[in-house]
């Protein structure tokens, strides 16, 4: 398969490479997209180097599988050129998600509704696809009323720069200094900040909504009410979510363990006697 | 008044001090208690050195008030002592919180309990005390039906060698050695403990039972049901809690901010297009 990779030198980027490289994905041919300002660079894959080329200057056409993670306004303008070219685009930013042309995916949950694209597949925020990764499986067999939902969400949903900053403001916290912050609105190190993305005129942040919206997208007519509060906590990577859920039907815990852990892509981490728990 | 004060020496009995002294409490005669570990040391209350003394050997005779802060074992052997010898013991532990004969009392909620006192007054935990502040004056006004709870607890509520615990990982994380664990049962540098003290055969913390359990004495027949979610966090100081409220009657979010900031002890922190709210 001949695979685009764009916003490659960002956090997500190199993640696409790393599971393309670890899942052995069928790639024939690699074409390595980021901003004008990264053009020139070279990324490893497979143990070969490959350049960095400008999206901008980009010509799609032979391109069959775009992977896009280079933020909603270069996915807004240079998606559809892809798709108009004959590639499919797989889209991790927030652009298309919401647009009723283009179905939004959970492979585990709603594979089916990736069929029905336009050129363009997009990618739930992560936020999402944890919560329901866990919630699908209990919902399927009892019924989710509502869900509410308070997260620990962790500097590397906020890219490469975010991490610097939390790595920065902890060094700068041991010697005495002040914590400059630029890309969070406060020092994170040794805080928690209950805003991630900024807030409506209800006071709801966008990441908040997102976990609703597109909860009630990606299950369609079996959607149910979401209540989320996030929150980012001084983690370098990996979300957590707290989640109480109210069911239609009665579900005991060792059914709904049982049901997780037979659940492809969920691991049930779960003995607190012995302190074994997801962290 | 002539005060002791047992587990001077701690994380919370250095507070007992700053607190007795920021609020010119008229204490006339002043004895610091602790373990015969910390006895010998001394300690600085406004602008004077008091010796810390043995608890165990302590006579507590003439004694009026006792703050203790000594952990749960040590009020179980000393505070019926004190209170014997005619001493009001206010303790921080957990020894006599669910004793029906002791009154558990938040001042700004159920201060009238505190008049049926034998002798020991208990101070609820941390969790159940900021939880009450902030939705007591809404209950009172709509009725809170049941509670949905996560925290993100500081270190500090494990004490001061669990906020060395955390600079010391911290400090060995960025120099790229191990992080050693003692206090915490995992690193909890750069990561979140769902852990809060030790679980029950139901999975739920004490920490958690804590919380619901304290709730009901505390408001008796007003009580609602409460289910918390206890999440250590790395934070040195200062807990924070998101709560999602069911109420049986209506209730706006104006009218709930009126409520919250006339109420004492509670401030209301709420701006968040400013990117104004509590850290």
């Amino acid at each position: 398969m001949k695979v685009a990779v764009a916003g490659a030198t960002g956090a997500v980027g190199i993640e696409f490479l790393r599971i393309l490289e670890e899942r052995k994905f069928p790639v024939d041919a690699l074409r390595l997209l980021a901003s004008s300002r990264s053009a020139g660079k070279k990324l490893a894959f497979r143990g070969e180097e490959f350049p960095v080329e400008d999206l901008s200057a980009f010509d799609p056409r032979g391109t069959e599988l775009a992977l896009f993670s280079a933020g909603s306004a270069a996915a807004k303008e240079h998606a559809p050129r892809f798709a108009r070219a004959g590639a499919v685009v797989v889209d991790n930013s927030s652009a298309f998600r919401m647009d009723p042309e283009v179905p939004l995916v959970v492979p585990e949950i709603n594979p089916e509704d990736a069929r029905r694209h336009q050129g363009i597949v997009a990618n739930p925020n992560c936020t999402t696809i944890l919560f329901l990764m866990a919630v699908f499986p209990l919902h399927r067999e009892a019924g989710i009323r509502r869900a509410i939902v308070s997260t620990y969400q962790a500097v590397s949903g906020k890219g490469a720069r975010a991490m610097e900053e939390l790595d920065l403001q902890i060094r700068a916290a041991i010697e005495g200094k002040p914590l400059v912050s630029s890309v969070f609105p406060h020092p994170i190190a040794g805080n928690v900040i209950p805003q991630v993305d900024s807030f409506d005129e209800e006071g709801t942040s966008i990441e908040e909504r997102k976990l609703s919206r597109e909860t009630a997208k990606i299950l369609g007519a079996n959607a149910f009410a979401v209540a989320g509060t996030c929150v980012r906590v001084p983690v370098p990577r990996a979300h957590s979510e707290s989640v109480a859920l109210e069911f239609e039907r009665e579900i005991d815990p060792e059914r709904a363990r049982r049901l997780l852990s037979s659940f492809p892509g969920v691991r049930v981490v779960d003995d607190p006697s012995r302190s074994v728990y997801p962290m």
